[in-house]
């Protein structure tokens, strides 16, 4: 087998770890079910799920570099510093304990939104392009960004927490404490919230109808509908894509990006959201006119987006 | 003369070269109105008013390297792309022009707070920073910005246009075509419309009974006023630097930076500006729990920011 690369995507129910090739194709997978209880020192049951998952895959060889994308705040060290779905991990030294269960091996770690990046810059709709942003709908938002063909980190290693750019300050509460995020609109949490809300507003008679009730409509309930060419759920999903081009209109001020992908989750439904963001982005970016266009492109990985990044970074790391 | 590099700074008004030694020390210096008047091609008329300035300073001696900092959107090639105080400049290829009259000579262009940022960097605040922000307040907001010890450029070279990050979409126009740009709430101009927003809202009496009318209050009369001691003034000066901490937040949580130094003219007023955000700050970072506390600093330079740190481009380019 030509392993190039491993790679771990740690999610708050599951793991996934692989083995890619030099391409990005996946070459073998294998799953565990993410651990919960709490251990000292922290996080040493996943990094036990992990290195089993990673043993199933690669035996007892310890040349080949090994990437783990974890859902939070991964400072450069590759320490665990704020995961609100992983709380009994919260601090784990996630290098170390891997290194540790598999000597020898070279680790690296990262959040799962960069490792998503690093995945469409070597493998994907990112290749070629130098400055980019990768902005992943789930839940929330998160963002991996490239400036001059690197992973933008910043001091510690939390850059890219995009989903928690204010654009609206008088917008509604965001658990992170501050009141209008990004991801409060243009996430599938969001769908679901300007969903009720146009529900409640009268504005999705036929969904209403339908499911009862303007408090029983779901973000999937809209994009259904809006897939099957629902004009009501259409404005829905429209209105989301122009929430989603303000964000990404920010960014390209801040970063003049001139690419951005958009992937996760909700980033599915790629071809619902982009059209109308591409519509809305023109008028919405400072400097349009001097720019070039900006480009909005869907993702090419989904569910195994961190994990082939994690392995492209543990490669890129292991030079 | 130990002339390490030279610098211009072109304002709308006035141009302003500078010789530097290596610690940023200004050893020389020449002025000049900036010219208006539209020449084909563009720029020209400017390109001969700085390369007089140059001229006066260093002769015909071409191994100086030249770096000019301009009011506007700068190419990486240094054609200046879009300035609204410059409008006969527009379009200029402002690295030609100079290179032109002054052959040898190593040329670069660069956005003048992308400028600012240099300086700090090499001889101000942000040294030994290799991740920070520069904030600049004047009539607008204009931002600098640092990845691993190099400035961001982006994929024109636009970067750092932060003053028009939305942050309220629902706020007040902007120039630009959107709503609520930071800079329409933490600029000089917003001090002035914040200060007259608060005199008609019956919030500055005393200023009020003092000018005559709540029209008449200007963004410096609320400055004075504050340093003064004036309660009602400070609460004004509050607010615009409970602004500046929501920007700031918002590159914090994209960029990760855990040092952002303040300048342009209104960081004159950093001492009234600053405390009031640096006491927000750490409510609106996101995950400041689990980040260094974010330092805010008075920016070593003010009016020769621009010049100074377009004298570190040139050399940093020409080395």
């Amino acid at each position: 087998m030509a392993a190039f690369a491993a790679g771990v995507d740690v999610g708050g129910t599951k793991i996934e770890a692989i083995v890619i090739d030099e391409a990005g194709s996946v070459l073998a997978s294998s799953r565990r079910l993410t651990p919960h209880e709490a251990t000292d020192p922290a996080g040493a049951a996943l990094a036990d799920a992990i290195t089993d998952a990673l043993t199933e895959l690669l035996g007892s060889d310890t040349t080949v570099p090994v990437g783990v994308g974890l859902p939070g705040m991964m400072t450069k060290n590759g320490v665990l510093a704020f995961a609100p779905n992983l709380p009994t991990a919260n601090g784990a030294d996630v290098v170390s304990l891997i290194t540790q269960r598999r000597p020898g091996t070279s680790v690296v770690a990262a959040n799962d939104a960069d490792c998503a990046a690093v995945a469409e810059f070597y493998a994907g709709a990112a290749q070629g392009c130098e400055d980019f942003a990768l902005v992943t709908l789930g839940t929330g938002i998160g963002g991996g960004l490239y400036s001059r063909g690197r992973l933008l980190r910043g001091r510690h290693g939390f850059a890219g927490e995009i989903g928690h750019m204010v654009i609206d300050v008088n917008g509604p509460p965001c658990p992170c404490g501050s009141r209008g995020c990004w991801e409060r609109f243009a996430s599938g949490s969001a769908v679901g919230r300007l969903a009720r809300e146009a529900a409640a507003a009268g504005r999705l008679p036929e969904l209403v109808a339908t499911l009862g009730h303007p408090d029983a409509v779901r973000g999937e309930d809209v994009t259904s509908a809006a897939a099957a060419g629902s004009p009501e759920a259409l404005a829905v999903t429209d209105e989301v894509g122009w929430w989603l081009a303000r964000g990404i209109a920010n960014l390209v001020a801040i970063l003049d990006v001139s690419v951005v992908v958009v992937g996760g989750g909700l980033g599915t439904v790629a071809e619902l959201l982009l059209p109308p963001a591409r519509r809305a982005l023109h008028d919405l970016v400072e400097g349009a006119a001097v720019r070039e266009p900006i480009e909005l492109r869907a993702a090419r990985f989904s569910a195994q987006a961190g994990a082939i990044g994690a392995a492209f970074l543990a490669r890129e790391h292991h030079r």
